[in-house]
């Protein structure tokens, strides 16, 4: 243990040898040591930045748990594709690159469109009548995350960001946070993408008949993937773990994110480490799932979009706190007085 | 009115049908509709960004209200030069030109090292004695912030951040702040660069006492900015209204920036709508200046640390406004289903 400490102390004494207030950065103080930490090194660098947006169907979707019919998954996924979505733009604006995986859409693309083909099947059973998926199906949508993984890996990325796409994936994910925090499932419940209160009572009712549906419940984070899960949220937490193996900085988005982070963390607590929370979002659950992590995030902008759009609009966050890491002067070099 | 009224109704329009859900980009979308309101045009572009760094020194900051010694003003106003300071790294980072203008600094610093000479006199005199500055000095210094915005205008800038260096500034910001907003001095002062508990009770009975030895005592802001102004934060003030009459985008940074702005909405109303408030800050008082003005801030990242490093890091954010307002598809331009 006496090594990584060290480097805390060195990393700890190189920002406080900047010519600034010791503390003056605040959180971005915090996120230079962070990042120096998960690279082991005293000048991290964040290079090939990526984006993966995982998009699947929900089989209880059609249930009417969403404001948005089940279509509009494969209708965003085009969108991706064709360039237009809130990703697109933030993504390119931060200078990150965007792949975009099929885990499991209710729809045959053309092939050659820049997909990442990781489909295990056309949408998950309803978690309404019984498992959303077998656990040969959980595993192999973990296999296309951690595989996506190693693709960027070996593209030099080192720094990752994880979106989402799935009609009825906020009820997948509150199931998922109810069952992995302990907290109350109406605390776990939100608007998604727009429910009125009508609708978000009825999501909550769905959603409890669906728990009291799973006569063998347990506790284990790849029992309540296999249960509740969405494809998207399988492949996420299978790329988040195979992320941390290889000590790259994980981006994490909103709500559905970080419910396949609470997976990835149950499966390997040191998945935690390698986590930057991009921002807290307006959907109800978010703060406790980050209250449960224990995470400070950069934003709080009241997005509730997900796609891994927060990601992208805290990246110029990790790069400032790279960059004055690097470039500021000390007070020796400056020949700035210390204070008095 | 009923022009503006209309652009606000179609930028909302336009808002409303990038394909996401109704409002799921939280502040960013409130800040588009903003942006396109201050350009008058539904398809706001920033361009020449700029951050405009003014620097003084204060005749009060000899009694010790500063954990720094005066030296450090023009101490940093060197780094600025030299370029390791964090305004340069963040500037560079997010593509901002910095310029340092000496407003009153007391130090004879080389020609020809690209500050920008705005000197009125080598610091104010002390306001624990009389006013700081003669209101030709202070005429004269906001004219140089008028001077700053026009060469920044005439260069294609659109949008503009402000940040400030002077020891003992938060001293005479905390005045500024009491006199225009009326808030009890003690909420009005903090820790400034770093000072204990012991200083910050010397710091306010200080500033007490210089309230006090103002026996023909006026809330006139351009009577406060005069008594407990810097020459700084007077310079800052004639750039803020010189560079709403613009149209300018104006990105305010801290608790000192934010006090200039008391003083410019005060003497212009209008200056209030062209602003765009970068973060909170960690230094008391800021979060009731922004009450003050009604602003919800971008960024809370625990910053104190000035120099306009608060409006570079926040600046990615009213890029990505304008680029999600271009750039998105619309729902039917994508052929993605509206809400159910």
């Amino acid at each position: 243990m006496s090594v990584p400490s060290t480097l805390a102390a060195e990393l700890q004494a190189k920002i406080d040898n900047k010519t600034k207030p010791l503390g003056a950065l605040g959180q971005l103080e915090a996120l230079a040591l962070q990042l120096g930490l998960i690279q082991q090194t005293l000048r991290p660098q964040l290079k090939n930045p990526r984006i993966l947006v995982c998009a699947g169907d929900h089989g209880a979707a059609k249930a009417g748990l969403s404001a948005y019919p089940q279509d509009v998954t494969w209708q965003m996924v085009q969108n991706f594709l064709a360039g237009g979505a809130a990703i697109n733009v933030l993504a390119r604006q931060a200078g990150m690159q965007l792949v975009v995986a099929d885990a499991g859409v209710n729809h045959d693309f053309d092939v050659c469109n820049g997909l990442l083909d990781a489909k295990v099947a056309y949408g998950t059973a309803s978690y309404l009548d019984g498992a959303a998926m077998t656990t040969e199906q959980r595993d192999a949508a973990m296999r296309h995350g951690a595989n996506a993984i190693e693709a960027a890996h070996a593209n030099g990325c080192n720094v990752i960001g994880f979106g989402e796409m799935g009609i009825g994936n906020t009820s997948s994910a509150s199931l998922i946070t109810h069952c992995l925090t302990g907290a109350p499932l109406a605390q776990c419940v939100g608007r998604g993408t727009g429910l009125d209160d009508a609708g978000v009572a009825r999501k909550l009712a769905l959603l409890e008949q669906a728990l009291t549906a799973w006569t063998k419940r347990s506790d284990d984070a790849l029992d309540v993937l296999a249960r509740f899960g969405g494809f998207e949220i399988a492949m996420l937490a299978g790329a988040m773990i195979a992320a941390a193996e290889r000590r790259m900085v994980l981006l994490i988005d909103g709500f559905i994110v970080t419910a396949a982070l609470l997976v990835a963390v149950r499966i390997n607590p040191a998945v935690r480490e390698c986590c930057v929370f991009a921002h807290c979002s307006d959907e109800a659950g978010h703060a406790l799932q980050l209250r449960h992590l224990e995470a400070q995030p950069l934003l709080q902008l009241g997005l509730r979009l997900g796609e891994g759009t927060g990601a992208a609009l805290a990246y110029p966050l990790l790069k400032a706190a790279c960059a004055f890491l690097d470039e500021m002067a000390s007070f020796d070099a400056a020949g700035v007085s210390q204070k008095g």
